[in-house]
């Protein structure tokens, strides 16, 4: 760090950010990968690294009612209006490094670009640090973003964390959150001061990486609705003892159902719209379950997306056909939990159109295409906030330790929203 | 215990079957159910039991090679050939109190008729009370009659608990087994002694309940061949962000398969062939698996049985092709576990025409079935000993604490078998 400071004037971008993505990995390190759990005490000391990185580098720090962290030029904190660079702190568990502190960096790295450089932004620039993003820890996600523009529904914060069984409300007032605003579902920022959201992001799949092409503009991000826990009832039995006409096998079933779906995904897809899905958990109960026995109910999740609200509306749709045919040729029932969903969001055409533009300007080829994973960005376009996204080319797909964003990469990104920080009116 | 011995002469069938079912039951009462684990001290008190109970009526009572308990009228002891009248005292866990146990008190029950009316078979009779049948525990079946037969496999005996993780060749060498034997695969007794083996057992399905018959006379037993662990090897990916064509699922994949072999094993039963298909145990990982991932893997067991070895050659042909395809098609790989198999048994003809007759002599109208469940008949049958099998009617299947089989269905089971060991030359 001191080296690092000392000469901070002659050390590139580069180096920037490998010194604070090697060192927040350092510091949320798991046995495998990194943990940086929504709204836990790492959370809250990955934000005071960050906090006191800037504040040594000349900029504005402080943080907002969700109590995550903003940065500016220190002439641009009090600006009647903004553009908002921001991302998510926390990872899933076992995760990788780069999902979501990615664009944090990349706009501390814009921040101290301008300020080396004595240069001012087009429009002045806060860069956001936010809690809370990823699923994996209570269910919901986008909690942070969500708090912030006063979307987080009730039946979220009851939602209950994966270790301790404590609920989010628990775990978001322990952090010290204004739970009275926001279980109103007040948001807790002047919406009306955001000119535009735009977050970099690593790329969650294989296209860029397939195509040779290190950043892209994002189009739109994929809506999804999903379900945590579908249970397909059905009646134990002996294997060898029951014939096929008394069975009401629930794993048959369950096969019946996917197997259904996935040929609608492929007619869907055929026609030329946009679908993703995945059963990520199944289960028998290990407690019953034998290789003798037919079981009397399997588990599992679904997870639909699509760029359409149509799409998403037509698959929700089948699948309770598709679960009503099921159970009528198989006597098994199934049971739903309640459903979450998240509505597809649109880039603002404006700034795609900017982006693509920087793109053009920094020597890169235009390339635009749709977000296949959520993110925070989705939720500010919903509450009406102007938003747009650049993509990191990014091996191994994210949530796991293997994601493998190459830092040449990150800044070719980087250099992308800088240049459409500088011109954009 | 004491009013029953005491006017034994007295005491009627039921009052004597009631009295050992609950005895039994109440020493080996489980959380739920009883629970008699294979080769355990449980198993073993439960043979000390019946002995006990045995010598006290007067019957003779020794224990084989195999640490078995047999039972027979004095005289019977040292017969040159006798009729072996058999089933195993262990259950699964969690298990009900019948499957199993009701073979052998069916074959005391007949022991003491004849003691107390001081009447002889028409050929001796040995009860043979077996360790050892239920998979539950191991994963191989029949390992108690197949140490008898000297037909257990050396990766047999290698097999681990499912609870403690020691070898099955472990737990027998602490009960006392002669190891050396068994895993030269030498017999444990002279099989060209038993002139027939007779088993009474609760049917494991619902065909007799469905018919509204008591008992029926077991035309032959399915074989199987099964894998405890089949592994479908993927990729893991963001949900949302892995383009289906870029998919490697699993789950996907695994629905895929079963799909396929449901749709063979409908068409197969239209062409009139015998064949039940069961996934028992299916999930992925809990420790990794989220709903916003594609899982890298699932594991799911398969249990394929039939009365027909050739179909059971047809199905596993089937599915080594199918699962080719589903990988060439879905680009994941299937991994099988070592199959265990047991080829199919028939009941011996002449067996099967007198058991059939003894039914009509006791005023019941014959009634011949195939039996789904594996049992022990099928180990002596494949070792060359003429095999027959008597089902009661039981609701709520078996390898569950809702057996429900009815005493008053139980002894009329029994009076098909006493009136076979009485009049069958």
């Amino acid at each position: 760090m001191t080296a690092l400071r000392e000469r901070l004037d002659e050390t590139s971008d580069i180096e920037i950010a490998r010194y604070l993505f090697e060192e927040i990995a350092a510091q949320t390190r798991d046995v495998e990968g990194v943990s940086r759990p929504a709204f836990s005490s790492i959370e809250t000391a990955t934000l005071q690294f960050l906090e006191s990185f800037a504040r040594k580098e000349g900029l504005a720090v402080w943080y907002d009612a969700g109590l995550n962290a903003r940065f500016s030029l220190p002439h641009d904190k009090d600006a009647e209006r903004y553009v908002l660079v921001g991302s998510h702190v926390d990872s899933v568990p076992f995760g990788g490094n780069f999902d979501g502190l990615a664009g944090i960096v990349a706009g501390l790295v814009c921040l101290l670009r301008a300020h080396r450089a004595g240069e001012r932004f087009a429009r002045p620039v806060h860069v956001l640090a936010m809690r809370g993003e990823e699923s994996a820890w209570f269910g919901p996600c986008y909690i942070g973003s969500k708090a912030l523009t006063g979307t987080l529904a009730e039946g979220e914060l009851k939602a209950t964390h994966k270790g301790d069984g404590r609920s989010l409300d628990d775990h978001m007032a322990d952090t010290g959150l204004p739970m009275d605003r926001i279980r109103s579902a007040v948001p807790l920022m002047d919406l009306s001061q955001v000119e535009a959201y735009i977050e970099l992001h690593i790329e969650q799949g294989p296209l860029l990486v397939g195509k040779g092409i290190p950043a892209a503009v994002v189009s739109g991000i994929r809506g999804n609705f999903r379900h945590r826990h579908v249970r397909c009832i059905g009646e134990a039995g002996h294997s060898g003892a029951v014939p096929r006409a008394f069975r009401r096998d629930p794993v048959f079933a369950m096969a019946d159902l996917l197997g259904r779906l996935d040929e609608s995904w492929s007619t869907i897809l055929n026609m030329g719209d946009d679908l993703v899905l995945t059963s990520g958990m199944v289960g028998t109960d290990p407690a019953q379950h034998a290789m003798s026995r037919i079981p009397d109910e399997i588990t599992f999740s679904l997870d639909v997306r699509s760029q359409s609200p149509k799409t998403l509306n037509d698959m929700r749709r089948l699948l309770h056909a598709e679960m009503q045919q099921v159970e009528k040729e198989r006597r098994i029932r199934f049971e739903l939990d309640e459903e979450m969903s998240v509505e597809p969001a649109l880039c603002a055409p404006h700034l795609v159109e900017g982006l693509k533009a920087a793109m053009e300007r920094v020597g890169q080829e235009p390339f635009v295409m749709p977000s296949g994973g959520g993110h925070d960005a989705a939720v500010f376009a919903a509450a009406g906030v102007p938003s747009g996204m650049v993509f990191v080319r990014n091996a191994n797909g994210s949530h796991n330790p293997q994601e493998a964003m190459e830092l040449d990469d990150f800044i070719a990104a980087t250099d992308i929203v800088h240049e459409f920080l500088k011109r954009h009116e």
